[in-house]
């Protein structure tokens, strides 16, 4: 029986939990390292070169740990950094942009419909960077972007089921379609938006404007999961996390991302 | 006649505008230097010494652009640098907290309240320095903090006046009234939220408990005119900008801030 192999997911902040969640079920044999890059975060005011920087000193902190594998679960840091990271690591590195590209495209040529158009929400950042934009084009679909930087707030503040959510939500989706009234394929190109995914699927229903919805971090788990050979192992999953600053904003918040107990979480200075 | 003098304001992004925007009019005949330092913020998550060194360099600059008086518009760097500031530099340095809490001082003696509290939004990270509470102390004041996450974030998305914002302040204003339902006085301990104010004053009278609002900025503004002769001049006012990151961000939003066009805005590079 092959040894588990060690997988790492890093993400600026505690967002990239969400793709380690959707990563448990589908290699559970494998042991995790998980870093949250907290004291340099947001990436997304950063400029390419500071951001390509910040992702190589975390992946070769990772490296060091013993890890075989590396999820790039931060959707600024794999639009910007994922040819360096890898171009510069001897081991696998998989981005959350083009798998849940991928997905979208799937979900496109399933659809009827006649347009090959795809919404995606995301923060400023990587609507900025237009990262999805072009990954979409070379398969043909055209990404409407839409910017929605309160999301990640409300996420933040635990308002997950909340009246105001919902009408800010609401607001963004009117605003999108208007823009993308084809589009049947709606991508949530940030890793907060998965736990946002119930109120989407509702406001979707109450605006009479169904989608599929892809989620990059569960398309980016199962693009990691086929590199990757099934174990049978009857160990409990090994899970080691790592943050660079505010550890208990870290394991608290954290948690409601993995769905389980982030605990205990190392702090490590990577410098600046 | 003396020569109108060059007073500095500096922040981590662009809300200190607000504290220029109350200068202005207090010091017609200065000339006015702005740095937002908004490669590197924020300042919320970083270690007292990374702020520090941040607002140095900032200070440092200024000084050389021929500063002869620095007001640091930015709550935390009020909080965790203004000692090294004053010490360092061989001008006045002015903070937002302390002209805040003594305004709000001179509030609760004026209101007959029988309880020498006040009521202090602002964000996280200021909240956990305590810098306001330490300040309102020390004056015999009762300082409850609230932190108010979304507020900034709904301001930077122009939801000035916003059905969803209105809807937010009621939220935390509810919340921290069943903490604190004696304040009679209301500070807002952070550069964006002057633009709230009609909006907290309207939800204020919604809730039957109206408050005398101290707005930092305008305290701080205050405080650094008290410092400067008063000046006869025709001359128009002279602002310069400078920003270490998205420069179209700062000038975009700034306006909003300052009342009036942000331009130009000269990028400059303090490090890292």
């Amino acid at each position: 029986m092959a040894a588990p192999p060690t997988i790492a997911v890093f993400d600026s902040g505690f967002g990239g939990l969400t793709v380690l969640r959707e990563l448990l079920p589908l290699i559970p044999g494998a042991r995790y390292l998980y870093l949250g890059d907290t004291a340099r975060l947001p990436y997304g005011a950063k400029s390419q070169t500071t951001i390509a920087r910040y992702a190589l000193s975390s992946a070769a902190f990772l490296l060091a740990e013993g890890a075989q594998m590396l999820v790039v679960a931060c959707n600024t840091a794999s639009a910007l950094a994922l040819d360096e990271l890898q171009a510069a690591l001897p081991i696998p590195v998989i981005g959350v942009i083009e798998p849940g590209t991928q997905a979208a495209a799937a979900s496109a040529s399933r659809s009827n419909s006649a347009s090959a158009s795809v919404l995606v929400l995301a923060t400023a950042a990587t609507v900025t960077s237009k990262a999805y934009a072009r990954s979409c084009a070379a398969r043909g679909l055209h990404a409407f972007e839409k910017a929605c930087p309160l999301l990640v707030p409300l996420v933040e503040e635990g308002w997950i089921n909340h009246p105001v959510t919902a009408e800010v939500v609401r607001i963004y989706l009117t605003e999108a379609l208007e823009v993308a009234p084809d589009a049947r394929t709606l991508v949530l190109g940030c890793t907060h938006y998965p736990l946002l995914k119930p109120i989407l699927e509702r406001t979707l229903a109450d605006l009479d404007h169904p989608m599929y919805i892809v989620d990059s971090a569960s398309a980016a788990a199962r693009a990691a999961s086929s590199l990757v050979p099934r174990i049978s192992t009857n160990e409990p999953v090994s899970c080691r996390f790592f943050a660079t600053d505010s550890i208990e904003k870290f394991s608290r918040l954290g948690a409601k991302f993995l769905g389980r107990p982030v605990d205990p979480v190392t702090l490590v200075d990577l410098g600046e």
